[in-house]
């Protein structure tokens, strides 16, 4: 599947190059990474009632924190922790979901190294207790989103420990994948692939 | 309700007194918090694949990181934020599940004042959705734990606003909340007094 806008090219009008000047100025995150644009979009659906979804914040390790002062606690020592789920969950019309957003420079195939092992884990348990599971990748060169089923992407991850491809092509993708085309509310429409794959 | 152990006490015996020494010693976390208690029963619940409940990371606001060391990235300065959600949800029986711990000293009543506005609103837009919401209420003095559902919780909390009482009595939680009792594993069998409260 591409992406085909009115006017017959397949560049996104709300994403343009940096060599060119924003056309449309009346809304925020344009052009920012994905997660800028997820939050938007979840933001919209929040707003509207139509489903309660966020990103986890980032784990973080304290190891110091000042009180002295008489404003906010200032933490002075922290480290990143490594994440044990994905960083996207919440409910859309009673069921859970539960996802995680990655993106990807190649325009060719999605490397499978974009996950970690434990997230795969994560993803696998959620299915199994029913959650509706899947992955956002983005492939930023053209700026296509497709929505990939958790199912879809265990069948890559268990191949590549047996010999397999240490990628999904991105003719896979298109193929067993749902296309998400950029909107201006919600940025992207995710939910609507979500139905696709909703039983 | 109340809890009655074997010996015909309600102390809970996982729970000695600071005076007393325990008796037990081969189980984790035992005499900690709350939270530590819900992670280890999280932790439990997960391992057995019968739900997929996590604690959400507290979320930071991130100003200065030390890159620089060959280690890993050391974070410098950072403050609280303050969480737009509840700080638990997750997977149950195919239920999404949302739901805040809160711990009082009261021995008499419940403080609303343990609750943020955004966080009420946050559960209802999860209950209006099909989410299974609730809070789990402990009173710390005598180591009892309620599960008091979202819906009720919201009667209290509309109702402090048209003159009614800013806490909820013990007596009312009793009568409305579902006792959770202790147990070796998980310390805090909540998901037995959620499949009370499931359709």
């Amino acid at each position: 599947m591409s992406i085909n806008y009115p006017g017959g090219t397949n560049a996104n009008p709300f994403y343009p190059s940096p060599n060119h000047k924003p056309q449309i100025d009346n809304y925020a995150d344009r052009g920012m990474t994905l997660e800028a644009d997820l939050n938007q979009s979840n933001r919209y659906y929040l707003e509207r009632e139509i489903a309660v979804i966020h990103k986890k914040p980032t784990p973080i390790q304290i190891v110091k924190v000042d009180y002295h002062k008489r404003s906010a606690a200032v933490i002075k020592e922290a480290y990143f922790n490594r994440a044990s789920t994905t960083d996207y969950n919440g409910i859309y019309k009673g069921r859970y979901i539960d996802f995680d957003a990655k993106e990807t420079k190649s325009q060719t195939a999605f490397p499978l190294s974009n996950f970690h092992e434990h997230q795969i884990e994560h993803l696998r348990k959620c299915v199994k207790l029913g959650g509706i599971c899947f992955a956002l990748i983005k492939f930023v060169r053209t700026n296509e989103i497709f929505l990939f089923k958790a199912t879809d992407l265990f069948q890559f991850w268990d191949a590549q420990h047996n010999g397999g491809r240490k990628s999904i092509p991105k003719l896979t993708i298109q193929e067993l994948g749902y296309n998400i085309k950029y909107r201006l509310q919600p940025l992207i429409p995710y939910l609507d692939a979500v139905d696709q794959i909703m039983d």
